[in-house]
């Protein structure tokens, strides 16, 4: 019977009980769930960065794996005592809620939601063009970029995938490096920020770079908050540069309520829901990296700690 | 060289000269498209109903084709001055344009940014479930409601298709006939109407089977007016048994500034922009029907005068 850990917050035990003993039956790993115990005593953690999770894992001596239920593991790589492998989540459901989050607020910008909305007492005929004349550019390429990558370029966008090192991803057209940002910005009349956050990608988008895109750009940010200069965002929006954002992430959460993005008429603030994990789906990714650490098999999504992710 | 008339409104001629004069450049057609002709002369007509355009086709006794530029022909199948053998525009421009305007508010509707946009003054975690968790009925499975249909389902809707006789659409569950309508409609959560206008499926939706409904349904209505009793989804509107409607096309269009969808706080009127007819491809289309004409081949998109579509 191992023992593991679930280090993840009192408030979502409930969410995460049913799914978790569920998947475990499935994956026929025997394994006891803890939410108190000795440290020495654990064999896995199944974790999330909050209040009253641990931030020292020195105690945690013949802790073998520690399983993030969070796509972004920014918080928790940088800490010195995390010696232990790290996973991070790669949820189906997690995946398909960010693709659904992309492809809805790609639509709502494409075919013009907020313009009718904003005009029921008139009947005008404005035509968006097709998608196929509105290229979109996906900044970061992993599990959640290149899924919103192919779904956009399923239903008919030109889509300039971008990431800092070469990647390939069927069907879309990759560009890489400092060049290849410039090459897709200039293009890019949507741009989606799925890059992973660190040293490298943090102020990705700076006065100079959003200068390189097409007049009345969008922008669609469930990535990280610190990809974007804030300030130079909103003056660009000010400027009419860039016609519209939408923010599902900040630099600081919950975003405070006296920052200038709530009241900007062209900005739509999310509450971080784009990349929220579905336990149904992820409590299935655990079971199988517990299944894997009992088979002594290499673990799921181990993290790079030089990369960051 | 053949005689064609353009009878589709002089207004709409600049839209069309230049793709037209492509279009039959590539197919390899020498024509002559004219605006105006000796009734007598004309081999082939290029239409769409409007004030100059005409509604007595008897002088147009050596006209071998009415090639429609619309894709609903309720308004000309019943002049019984046309004899001549009658096409719609099966446009792919126009059928990519109306997936977009479906996946947008389907889209819209499924992950709510309505609401995100009316709660801009809080940080308030609503997560939409997924689209697996989603049913959509898709009512009218034509060449646009089956490639909407194709769209939602690879987004991750089950989708649920119906139509009055049996069809069967790659992907889909299809379904047929007055009792499959209500199967249909007692599983959706957003019903779209894409059935082409007749005596059979006029006032699909009336009161009794708006009830069939689930509770907090959203109609997507971009195929005809008529297809819905209006009085009867205002009151399922008002009840709160229809949470939302989006309506592209009225009874009357423009719809009248009085009427009272205009004003209400569940509709969403749109201009009749969804299957707006894009000359680049379709004039393709009509270049291939010219020639199948002078090459005596069968025309595509043939009209059956008895089933009125």
């Amino acid at each position: 019977m191992m023992k593991v850990l679930f280090a993840a917050g009192e408030d979502r035990w409930p969410l995460w009980e049913a799914p978790l003993t569920k998947a475990l039956a499935e994956a026929g790993v025997k394994a006891e769930i803890l939410r108190k115990a000795d440290p020495t005593e654990i064999e896995a953690m199944i974790y999330a960065p909050g209040g009253e999770t641990p931030d020292d894992f020195t105690p945690f001596v013949n802790c073998r794996a520690v399983l993030s239920l969070w796509a972004g593991v920014e918080k928790i790589v940088t800490n010195r005592t995390l010696t232990q492998p790290l996973c991070r989540m790669v949820d189906p459901g997690l995946t398909q809620g960010m693709v659904e989050y992309v492809v809805g607020h790609t639509m709502r910008a494409h075919i013009g939601i907020d313009r009718v909305l904003a005009t029921q007492d008139r009947w005008e005929v404005v035509l968006p063009p097709l998608a196929s004349e509105r290229p979109v550019a996906m900044l970061g390429l992993g599990a959640l970029g290149a899924a919103c990558a192919q779904a956009l370029a399923g239903l008919g966008f030109p889509v300039l995938g971008w990431s800092r090192n070469p990647k390939e991803v069927a069907g879309i057209a990759c560009h890489h490096g400092p060049e290849g940002l410039r090459t897709v910005l200039e293009q890019a009349q949507i741009v989606v920020l799925l890059l992973p956050l660190t040293a490298e990608t943090r102020d990705t988008l700076i006065a100079e770079r959003l200068s390189w895109l097409p007049d009345g750009a969008v922008i669609i940010n469930p990535g990280r908050g610190p990809l974007i200069d804030d300030e130079a965002l909103i003056e660009a929006l000010d400027a009419g540069r860039v016609a519209q954002a939408t923010l599902d992430v900040f630099r600081t959460e919950p975003l405070p309520s006296d920052h200038p993005f709530w009241a900007h008429p062209k900005v739509t603030v999310t509450p971080h829901i784009a990349a929220e994990t579905r336990p149904a789906t992820a409590a299935r990714v655990i079971a199988e990296n517990l299944r894997r650490l009992r088979d002594g098999e290499p673990l799921l999504h181990r993290v790079d700690r030089e990369a960051g992710y």
